[in-house]
């Protein structure tokens, strides 16, 4: 099978964004992309939108529809890929199987969410939707199974509260350098560990925000790709892993089964393994999630991923695995279904070499978008075209 | 690439199906379809749900990761395909595709909603808001679509408005032989053209119900099949296509692009022409729907398609053309997410030869799942393994 190519990317502003509905973010970010690739929208095929929820948010369905129509992109096929907050990375294996099964030679996938004109409340009512019956009508939230999660892994791995407050500190550090995510601002340790108490032990600035904001890739065959570009990316590995729906019946709340099989899948494709990887998004919806993310796919053994955000391994300027260069979730913003995708179009600066400020050496990234507290993951690998 | 196959099928009963829920409805078709296939939960490697709006309909998101939880089938990569009225039509897409690039050997596809605790009123909301809004701000749903588009058909081809009734009565005779149709008795002409006006010259007998069900089928490489059985189906044509999104801005109105070109390609993947369609399922949401399809799915020229229903080509134990030998959409009912899958599950039947009293001598057969008002098409043709 021929090998799938990225050839362009693009990225709205996140934040809140006034007057703007699911239908002009979604315009926004693929009119971008088309440029940014040097598509013609006549030449897309299979158009795909990631978005969870914008009949909850918005009372708008079919938005897939609406922007193969306000592309001009007819008659390409469209479809609307939902795997809640991993929307954005089901739209990526979604993109790479049209691609790679032959049914797409190119391929545009736009994930995007409209949040911020509800209430944190109603916002969160969605958001609790995606949870099981049996946990959200108990008001287990998914802020509280971060909350619980975060009390017990620092306790049982002797870890210290500050090594989740400097998670906050580095996204924060490096959305500066991102003129397109919500919050651009430095905070310090002092800041996020005297914030407001959400789940104790996580406070305000160990959660993400609420976004409104838009993505898109431009995926096509190899052999395609070349007519167009000769710096593109190459989708090597990706995989997409469940684990139980009923969170409380895991055995071990620190292992996330959804990220290791994501992660194992991904790495058996590419040939790659956890030392390949020079750069890393992972979805640090709370910054607990960036632990188990980083000790899931194998860059520290379990309860040891603090250590290394602790030594500084996963500082962008310093490290030698930067982690969310973007400024991650936690910065950037978390407009559900754009957030997978933003962190495929940060991987693809990235190996490209198209970071700007941001820019670290890297060959190899990695990015990985998680659904619910783990429910559903979606693990992808990029490496630059040799 | 090797073909791909279907290997088992599943429907639950449409209808009403009070105290049950989406995530039950989807559990049922997916462990029955298991059954049916003879495959264990755990080699499904992906489970897509097709569903336009459980989160619409019950405040519940996220049911594919709740029907992997149901169907211990983790850690099964799954993700929902929403596509409105087309989802099913999409799953099946999707499912395809998941096959044919490598990604997985064994994939479960699963479509449902649950409508029925809605009043009509609040269901019509929810489908009414697939429409662009520049028509469903101003109170265009979709069944007056239909009614400007029967009178506009009917006049303009000189067509007798009992050709329509026509439509109804033969997919209700259809119905009664499918223990799992929501309407299982016969309907005289006489009823169909005296029942009350919907959307003139539309009547409630034009329109398909509100309802509640699911349906499944089971996809894999056709070498994985063979292990299974002998007697399995191949998709051997699919593809979708997108019409203008703003209805009142299609040339003719009687022309569904998404059809023609969706067929178009359908037709040229398989190598087969309409004239090799033994027996088709169309999307019947409105009687006037069946007409537009055979037209542009080449089964009638433009303005004839009535002719070919009058002459009695379409009926069931006579035509030589079966149409909707299930009860299609109109007695069957339109649980949106789930009315393509059962298209799908129709047609695996009618060519492996397990669609018991209503059987048709067919090798091959053909669905056409329209989203919308034709913003979106999906055609699938199946054929009988050799």
């Amino acid at each position: 099978m021929e090998p799938v190519a990225i050839i362009g990317a693009s990225m709205t502003q996140f934040g809140q964004r006034e007057g703007k509905w699911i239908q002009d973010l979604l315009a926004e970010a693929g009119i971008e992309c088309l440029e940014d690739a040097g598509v013609d929208a006549d030449d897309v095929e299979h158009l795909y939108v990631s978005n969870m929820a914008s009949g909850e948010f918005e009372g708008q369905t079919g938005v897939p529809n609406a922007l193969a129509h306000d592309l001009d992109a007819m008659p390409a096929y469209t479809q609307r890929v939902d795997q809640t907050s991993s929307s954005g990375g089901a739209g990526i294996y979604a993109a790479w199987q049209s691609v790679a099964s032959g049914a797409s030679d190119m391929t545009l996938l736009v994930g995007g969410e409209k949040m911020t004109h509800k209430t944190t409340g109603e916002a969160t009512d969605v958001i609790a939707s995606l949870t099981h019956p049996a946990e959200y009508k108990h008001g287990v939230t998914l802020p509280s199974f971060a909350g619980l999660t975060a009390r017990h892994y620092l306790e049982r791995f002797d870890a210290p509260r500050e090594s989740l407050a400097k998670v906050a500190v580095k996204n924060h550090k490096n959305g500066v350098d991102n003129p397109n995510a919500q919050f651009q601002k430095e905070i310090d340790e002092e800041t996020a560990l005297e914030s407001p108490i959400v789940a104790d032990p996580l406070r305000l600035y160990d959660f993400c925000p609420i976004t409104d904001g838009s993505a898109a890739l431009m995926l096509c065959p190899e052999s395609v790709a070349k007519e167009y570009t000769d710096n593109y990316a190459l989708i090597t590995g990706i995989d997409g892993a469940t684990d139980t729906h009923v969170v409380h019946e895991r055995e071990d709340p620190t292992v996330m089964g959804g990220v290791v099989e994501s992660g194992k899948g991904a790495y058996e494709m590419s040939g790659r393994g956890p030392e390949d990887i020079d750069v890393a998004e992972l979805h640090d919806m709370f910054t607990i999630l960036e632990f188990l993310q980083m000790e899931g796919l194998g860059f520290a053994e379990q309860g040891e991923a603090w250590k290394r955000v602790e030594a500084g391994d996963t500082e962008r300027a310093t490290g030698d695995l930067p982690i969310n260069t973007s400024g991650g979730l936690k910065s950037k913003g978390h407009p559900l279904g754009a957030s997978g995708v933003a962190q495929g179009v940060e991987i693809y600066e990235q190996v490209v070499g198209e970071a700007g400020p941001r820019q670290v050496d890297a060959d190899v990234g990695l990015c990985c978008n998680v659904g619910g507290f783990g429910n559903c993951v979606i693990t992808t690998i990029m490496e630059a075209a040799q």
